[in-house]
């Protein structure tokens, strides 16, 4: 039995230097031109610029090419009920490759796209997610902002995708 | 030691060997009838010629009659935000036996079915998902289709579903 | 007023307009080397091929570099329970860039990864999830397979996976 | 009709500075000493510089007092799965006031909160969730850390964590 015990030892180190390893070497894991964190931070410096230049704390949020969480900030005061506001509007941009401010517009009662809030989990439809475009002309993900009315919110947002854009 | 290993063989040979025959024999695991994989892939493929046809990248999905997933593709460049609409407006258009557009209609406010949205943990409620009715007049199952206006979408829907329905 | 009224049309028209063109043009969508559904399809193809050589019958999700589904089939009489199985065992597999089986022994009691499946919304941590990594060496995603024992399940993903890798 | 809209824009103007006037004055939204965005903000570049110094790259969360995010980065070829991971282990910090290692230990086969992860929406209960306390011995938040072996996630943490011990 001690002899078991030691060869699961073995195994399991063998295992933990492995998964350290894997994570150090193997394959690349990003798509080249993906949305960098430096990027992601420059976005979130600009658009907190924006919001303190007009006054208003904002939760920003910024999703990669994927759809995926990339960096996220929550200004002092700004609202709690806003962390999950901004970071749809980020996702549903980049879901739709428009802002949310043009999805919202179809999505009026009455509208094309009446209802399709519900989907996806939940959707942000109004103005505040605007996409990522690099210098290349692609899109490379999404910032959500949200905290003030939907026009301040729009415009940090655009603040920030503004500092990546060229 | 080596006891003991051969009882551990011994076990998970007895249970691979059960579990393989659960899956080889006992009933039949399928309605006759429903929707086989095989006609799934057919209107998948007269699905996305019609999308090639009116160059707009599309999110399909197939269910069969139970609503369960069959088939699903995302052409290159469609919204990610249109996986999950797709798939609701195949299992919505299945779920009501009608129409996305038809349900859409009558979920407008001030319509009988105002709200019905946010049942079956969402709904889509605009044109895209329709009916799989065979040559014998059985629904086998809907189509859901997401990444155009919601008229370009149901024109691919409707192409997929004709593909099975003679 | 009935200047109103048709104001509101030229504005609603302008906006379809739009958003159709927003469709064709514009950006990029998506980053230079990530899954296609072509590749996509050649993956599921070879997967299904091995789930018949070994006669079980499969549900197989396949997803892109961002973790999304590009393309999923369900084999004729392969399990309802699968569906949800395979789609998680592909985006386990991305969200930590090793197969579902690594990470399943990581996550055992008293292991250090114990518990890991309740986040993301449920995560598999049994074997049937393997990376796509293109011949570049870049992971572009991974695919998931559900149906049988996990040792059959990550035999047909792994041939699926073997399709794209050279 | 130039009546009409003059009265749409004037209740325009009315809800834009009331709920501009709302942000700007009103009580004081935050608890005196709670995290600003400032140390979060310092806490995440440690954390970083940790990360770095050690060769993996991290997912990183940080909450405030009321367990609600604050900061985040997603360091590049961090994994996707982290994202959630490392914010539940911040906020499982915070909600049992304890590092998750130590409530990890509880919560293994056997031992008194046996099955805690499926609470809450779903707990981290592996190290690399750690509290953040003040200069003044206060609990003003936690942070969460995921991407390497659970010990490295820890100890990019506790590199957080101390920048604002003092």
């Amino acid at each position: 039995m001690k002899l078991f015990r030691t060869r699961i030892a073995v195994a399991l180190c063998a295992l933990l230097l492995l998964s350290t390893a894997a994570l150090a070497e193997g394959p690349k894991k990003t798509l080249p031109g993906d949305l960098s964190l430096a990027q992601a931070q420059v976005i979130l410096k600009a658009a907190q610029a924006k919001a303190e230049a007009i006054k208003v704390p904002m939760n920003i949020a910024v999703v990669d090419a994927g759809g995926n969480l990339k960096a996220f900030a929550r200004m002092d005061d700004a609202f709690l009920g806003s962390i999950d506001i901004s970071a749809k509007k980020a996702l549903t941009a980049r879901s739709f490759n428009m802002s949310t401010r043009a999805l919202g517009a179809a999505a009026q009662p009455g509208q094309p796209l009446y209802g399709i809030e519900v989907t996806n989990g939940g959707l942000a439809i109004f103005a505040g997610g605007v996409l990522l475009v690099d210098k290349h002309n692609v899109v490379i993900g999404a910032v959500g902002v949200s905290g003030g009315s939907v026009d301040e919110d729009e415009s940090v947002a655009l603040a920030g995708a503004a500092a990546v854009a060229k």
